[in-house]
């Protein structure tokens, strides 16, 4: 696996000679020539991948990311297409056949060998984000009541279509699931000893319809190499291997991450200026609206304000520290809630945890900036003030932290959209309230 | 595999006879069984795992969390604790090891027969977050020049040490690493075919010193089910396998959304009051301390205040907005970072795509933000001030939001240290120097 750099392959492709080129490209594993690729221009990127025998252009197409894969395959001819999609797995075919035009995608279906077409038109029904969507329908079964040489002679041929064979399934006569059978022990099986004696039996399988975070978590838990998809008779209809889960969660945490720091979650690796202002404007925009909500209080305590005017070195300190410690408690919630899956119990006593934590939090810190602010404006009334509206602040921040992503993750909502953007501006607006709140009530006892 | 609710553990419990309680513990996976344990009182666990079988108790105990693991191998009797090692595999073992105490790992590691004691103090000495500490010697290895019925013969002799075989290696007679043999063409190849025929070379390999991360970032790239690790002269020393990366990446994932959230990544799924405050009040300890900087900002503008209480109604929505842009910044880059790995180009392009973005992005709320000042106070003056303010500050937020977690990556520290709950307390300070600057400015002027 040779390390070819971005200069090399430019030097080649400034050559007219494709002799050059096609022997660097050779050396490349797929996924190390797709990251190549997605360097240079159109023009060249499409010059390269002309040069591609079929196997390696199937593999670096489905590391390509999705707008530079449709290029690619609009400008490449026909013949090109038909030979990649031949070689290309059903369950990436189907990936890249869904990003297409439906006309487009028609085309290429009708090039494709019958069998191969009808199992990716199969896959393409399913939702993308299901079980069903990222199996691929390519397993090697072999039969109960077969003996072992049998069965070898079954992997072999059916071998042939799949690549590398993980693991081999035993169905019974019906092509219902009944477990799987390791190769280790099906070659240190006698000749005809019957698979049904060297068989695993009591083997995880999910339905199609059971969502890829579920699919990855149960191969996680399991500790799975490959996790078997069956209808509701148990008839086995594909597998989805643990290469497809490590992306599947990758692209979860990624998700909640963005999500928690105000970004829409399509955002890509190399989005442009405009890109971002769309994936990112529209939360600023929520967020523009609920902090009027603290721009609001302000404004109905601004008396308080002229005749109090030190409360305005306080206010942003409380709203800092409140908004800050709801960012805590909200990033942990979203990642248990994420880790520990749907149905998980103990989330009532998460809650009491956090908020014993935060009154705990609230209490050391609301000391400490009380004093602060009783000794440097020599006020004792104004540091109470101050620090019982920082613990009041802090606690209310962490219960909602901890609250509002389980409230909605049993309402069916993604929990990390209870992002801490939003929940920031909702924690200032409370804060002005009780410090501005307090500051009055304050200024009603000193009159 | 069964379901059994805490509930109906908690009946059998209740029973003397430990007959029913052993009954019901057989149905389950360890996997589940752990996460039951977890949810019982120490004497409950303990009594509980008393009637494991070792196979059961040593699987059981490596899905359990740290704690809980010392707690329970310090009050099962000496004779269960050995029976539970003889069955780990080396790697976890050491990790179990490595979490006791000194004298009781000693005491452990004595009572281990004398070829796993050596192989797991031998992984002991290798960082825990290093290829070398994830990584399992338990391997099985042909060499290229055995004929196929010799090596199906060697997999069966080592086979049985080291459970499902999912890779066969194949070694040179120093037993250097020259590639690996799918057992899916061994299965199909002739009797008396040589090794070296039927093997795969050009294999990627680490060093037992690389990063946990780079491991699981290679074995993602290249969709590998094992990584093998060897020496700096090519021998084979153990392999890494993709469920021990599934957990890395899954803890890694966290760990960022920890540190940029401002929480201690070591915080455990089911910390008490106590240990929140330990793992969270640094960080709010911290920024504190740095938002006394904008307390300080918003003091020396005090007689601005009191001659223009009114500003202190947008002073609020602008840190807001440029903090939550902040946020979004930090996000992308954090977990591009973390993605892409050390020594990823384009850090420069990414940095002036978020400018670009964070440029328009300002432009549009600021102008909005404007707007709203100017008609709801009546004054285009103080529109233009809340404007200006907004569309620098949130411009100045994405910049570093881009360019501080880079930096840090540079210099090698982690760049989710600039987490966002750091961040927005610059951005505040900042903010308020730019909306009270500009509305003195505007004082001045208007004198």
């Amino acid at each position: 696996m040779a390390e070819v750099s971005v200069e090399e392959l430019r030097g080649a492709l400034g050559s007219p000679d494709d002799g050059e080129l096609a022997t660097l490209v050779s050396r490349l594993h797929p996924a190390d020539l797709a990251d190549l690729l997605e360097q240079l221009d159109e023009e060249d990127r499409v010059r390269v991948f002309r040069l591609l025998p079929a196997a390696v252009a199937s593999e670096t197409l489905t590391e390509l990311p999705g707008d530079e894969r449709g290029e690619i395959l609009e400008r490449v001819d026909p013949g090109q297409v038909r030979e990649i999609f031949t070689q290309l797995a059903a369950d990436d075919a189907a990936d890249i056949l869904g990003e297409l035009d439906r006309s487009e995608a028609a085309q290429i279906l009708e090039g494709m060998a019958p069998e191969d077409s009808r199992e990716v038109a199969a896959l393409l029904a399913y939702d993308e984000e299901s079980a069903g969507g990222v199996m691929t329908p390519q397993v090697v079964a072999v039969r109960e009541t077969a003996a072992a040489h049998e069965a070898i002679e079954e992997i072999r041929r059916q071998g042939q279509d799949v690549g590398e064979v993980m693991t081999v399934f035993v169905v019974d006569d019906e092509r219902r699931l009944t477990g799987s059978l390791p190769l280790s022990r099906l070659i240190v099986a006698p000749e005809h000893a019957r698979v049904a004696d060297v068989m695993e039996r009591d083997l995880v399988s999910v339905r199609p319809d059971t969502d890829q975070e579920e699919v990855a978590r149960i191969i996680a838990r399991y500790n799975l190499v490959v996790l078997p998809v069956t209808d509701a008779f148990g008839h086995l209809l594909g597998q989805v291997t643990v290469d497809d889960v490590i992306d599947i969660l990758e692209a979860e945490a990624t998700e909640d991450l963005f999500k928690i720091g105000g970004v829409d979650q399509a955002e890509e690796a190399h989005a442009g200026a405009l890109q971002i202002v769309r994936s990112r404007l529209p939360w600023l925009a929520v967020t523009l609206l609920t902090s009027f909500g603290g721009a609001a209080v302000v404004a109905a305590f601004r008396g308080t304000i002229e005749r109090l005017s030190v409360i305005t070195i306080f206010m942003p300190v409380v709203a800092a520290m409140a908004g800050n410690s709801a960012i805590q408690s909200v990033t942990v919630t979203v990642r248990r809630l994420a880790l520990a899956g749907a149905g998980a119990g103990g989330a009532w006593r998460h809650v009491r945890r956090e908020v014993a934590g935060g009154v705990l939090i609230g209490f050391v810190i609301a000391g400490v900036l009380g004093a602060v602010a009783a000794l440097w404006q020599g006020s004792l009334e104004l540091g109470l003030v101050v620090a019982a509206a920082m613990w009041v602040s802090i606690s209310l921040g962490v219960l909602w932290g901890a609250l509002f992503p389980i409230l909605l993750d049993r309402v069916g909502v993604d929990p990390a959209v209870a992002s801490s953007v939003f929940l920031t501006t909702l924690t200032d607006m409370v804060s002005f309230l009780l410090v501005l709140g307090l500051a009055a009530a304050l200024l009603r006892t000193l009159a």
